[in-house]
C-alpha cells in the first residue's frame, strides 16, 4: 500500500537533503572535527550574560515563549531606533526567509537572486513554487544593477541581496543599496539579508528608514551574537509588511530560552564589540595562513574569509575533502567562478592552528 | 507608497493575531498571573536532568543544532521500537502540523476536522489554502465515524483527530482509531495528534505499525515532558511520508538546546512517571474544586480538565474573564456546545489553591 500523494509543489521538489551538517559528516568519518570552520558559526561564543540567561531560563522551559517576543522586540526597537511595529522576531533568518517567500510568492512568480548566493533562500523559493532567475556575481560581489535589471525583465516580485555577501564576504557601500530601491520595478520587494552586518564597516550599512515599503531587512543572533543553535533572528520593515507575518507565522514558534538569551546578548554590547575585534584578528590570521599556502584571501566584511586558490572548482573541492580528512570542517561556494575559492569561518586561535597545520599537508597531497 | 502586494493566499487570510498568549494578557492587566492554567503547560516541570542538559548545552549555543537530530531521533526510535526512518523531529507539533499540511494540501483540497478541535491545525489549513470541513463533536468527544463519513463525502486528503482530545480531554479506545484507518477514503491520510498520549490509559493508544501508510502520528516534548518553551516534537509515519518532510522543512530549524533537553528528558522515564502521577492527582483536585463550585468535571485522559458549567458559552466566558481579573489564566472551548465548559490545566497544588480561592469569588459576582 502506498502513502497518500503529496501536493503538486512538494511532489515536484527534490527528495534529497539539501544541506549536510557537520554532525552528519562527523558520523560518516567516525570522528569529530578538530576545527569547525564551515558554517560561519561564532566560536568566540555568546556573551556570558546570554549563557547565564539560558541557564536561568531552563527551569521555565515548561512555559511556552511569549508569542509576540514582546520584551525582546521592544529592546531591539530601542536599540535600532525603530518602532516595535517595524520588527518581527522569528526562528532565525532561515525561518523568516521561508515566511517571507510564502507571504509574497505565488506559484510561478518570478524571484531574482545571484548565482551562488545563499542556497537556503533558493530552497524556500522552489519550495513555494516560485521561479528563480539568477544573475552572475561580478568581481566576486553580488551585482546590484544586474539584479535590478533582471527584476525588470522578468517582472520579479522579490529580489534577494545579502550585504555583506555570503559566501564571498564582499560588500557594497550603503548608498549602492539605497540606489537599488529607486530602481526596483513596481510591486517588487528587496530582501536585504544582513546576517553579517555587525561585522561590516559602518558605510556598508544603508541608510534606510524602517518604514520604507520597498525593502525588508533580515538580521540574526546566530552570527555576531553567537547564538546559531538557538534559532532566533528578526526582520525590519514597513509595519504593513511586518504585520503580514502574523497571518502565517507559527505564533508560539520562538523558543523561550532563545528569547531570554537574545535579550541578554543584546544588552551586552561590550561583548559584541570584543567578538567583532576577535573576528577581525581571526580574518587577518586566516589571510596569513592563506598566503603562506599560496592562496589569496579576498577582502571580507563578515566572520569568514573566501580564499582564492588560483585554480578551479575541482581543486577547491579536493581541498575541502582533504581538510575533512584532516578533521577540519570548511565549506566552499557552489558555482563557478566562485568555486575556485574555499571559505573559512573565523574562530579562536586554537582552531586556526589546526587549519594552519593541516592545510599544507592537504596541499602537498594534491 | 504602499508595500508590494502579498501572494493571493496570504492576502486572503485574516490580519488579526489568532492566539493570545498569557504574557500578552498579563501586559494588558498590568500584573502577572498568580496561576497559569490556560495553555496545558506542565507546571510540574521538566526532568532535572533536562534542566541540567540545557545549562550544559548553553555554552555551545554558538553551534547550529544537528540538522537531522540524529542522537535524539535514534534514541526515540529505540524508545518507541520503530526505525529512525519512521521519525522526523520538528519545532513542536505546531511546526510539524504546518509542514504536514504544506506537504499534503494544495489550494482547494478538502480537509476534515471536528468543530472545536485544535485551532492551530485549522490555521495551517487555511494558511495553505485548504478547505476545512468540520463535523460536530458527539458526547463531548471527536466522532471518528462522522469524520470518516465526511471525508468520503468531500474527498478529503487529510483528516485530523486528536486522541486524547483537546479541549475536552476525552478519548477513544485504540481499536476505534484502528478501525478508522480501514474506512478512510483512498488517497487520504489520518493525522492523529497524540500530544497528550503519555497521560492516557494504555488502551487509548492504538496499535498501529509505524510503517502504516494511512496515518501519521504527532507527539511532543511540550506536555508530559514539560518542555513547551523549547519547541520540539516528532512525527511517526511511513518512511516515504517522513522523507517528504526533507523536501520542505527548515533543516537547521530545531534548537540545539531543545535537542539536548529532549534527549535527557526521554532518558528520565522515572521523572515522567512521577509527573503523570502528579497530573492524575491534580485532575482529581480540579474535579473536587469543580464540584465544590457546582460544576461537573468531564473525564480526562490529558493534563487538563474540562469543567461543565451547566450553563452556556456566555456564562463560561464570563468565568474565564472573571478568573483573569483574579490572576488566574485559563482558556475554554471555542464553539457550542463545548463552550459551556471551561478548561483548567493541571498544575502544582499552590496554583490550584489560587484557583480554589478565586473561583467562588468569581461565581459569586456573576
Amino acid at each position: 500500500m502506498k502513502i497518500p500523494s503529496f501536493a503538486p509543489i512538494p511532489a515536484g521538489l527534490p527528495a534529497t537533503v539539501p544541506f549536510t551538517g557537520p554532525e552528519t559528516l562527523q558520523r560518516r568519518r567516525g570522528r569529530d572535527f578538530a576545527a569547525r570552520l564551515g558554517a560561519n558559526e561564532n566560536g568566540f561564543g555568546p556573551s556570558p550574560m546570554a549563557v547565564a540567561a539560558m541557564a536561568d531560563e531552563a527551569a521555565l522551559a515548561w512555559q511556552y515563549g511569549d508569542s509576540s517576543s514582546h520584551t525582546l522586540r521592544y529592546a531591539l526597537a530601542d536599540h535600532l531606533d525603530v518602532a516595535p511595529e517595524n520588527l518581527v522576531i522569528g526562528e532565525g533568518v532561515d525561518g523568516l526567509l521561508g515566511l517571507l517567500v510564502r507571504l509574497m510568492i505565488a506559484p510561478g512568480d518570478a524571484v531574482v537572486t545571484s548565482d551562488g548566493a545563499y542556497p537556503t533562500f533558493n530552497y524556500h523559493v522552489a519550495g513555494f513554487g516560485g521561479l528563480l532567475h539568477k544573475v552572475p556575481y561580478r568581481d566576486d560581489a553580488e551585482d546590484p544593477q544586474a539584479l535590478v535589471r533582471r527584476a525588470h525583465q522578468v517582472g520579479a516580485r522579490l529580489v534577494y541581496l545579502a550585504n555583506p555577501d555570503n559566501p564571498m564576504g564582499s560588500w557594497h557601500p550603503g548608498h549602492v543599496i539605497q540606489a537599488m530601491l529607486d530602481d526596483l520595478p513596481p510591486n517588487c520587494l528587496l530582501l536585504l539579508d544582513e546576517a553579517y552586518v555587525e561585522f561590516a564597516p559602518e558605510d556598508a550599512v544603508p541608510q534606510i528608514t524602517a518604514d520604507d515599503p520597498r525593502v525588508i531587512r533580515m538580521r540574526t543572533f546566530s552570527k555576531a551574537y553567537g547564538l546559531a543553535g538557538l534559532r532566533i533572528g528578526y526582520a525590519i520593515g514597513h509595519p504593513d509588511l511586518i504585520a503580514g507575518f502574523e497571518r502565517i507565522r507559527n505564533h508560539f514558534g520562538v523558543n523561550r530560552i532563545a528569547q531570554a538569551a537574545a535579550l541578554a546578548a543584546l544588552q551586552d554590547q561590550g561583548w559584541l564589540a570584543d567578538v567583532i575585534a576577535d573576528v577581525a584578528a581571526a580574518r587577518d590570521r586566516i589571510g596569513i595562513i592563506a598566503r603562506a599556502n599560496g592562496m589569496t584571501p579576498l577582502p571580507s566584511a563578515t566572520n569568514f574569509v573566501a580564499l582564492d586558490t588560483g585554480r578551479d572548482g575541482d581543486f577547491a573541492r579536493s581541498i575541502v575533502a582533504g581538510l575533512e580528512d584532516e578533521g577540519v570542517f570548511i565549506r566552499m561556494p557552489g558555482v563557478a567562478p566562485l568555486d575556485r575559492c574555499i571559505r573559512i569561518s573565523c574562530a579562536p586561535a586554537a582552531e586556526l592552528d589546526v587549519l594552519a597545520e593541516a592545510l599544507p599537508r592537504v596541499l602537498a597531497r594534491l
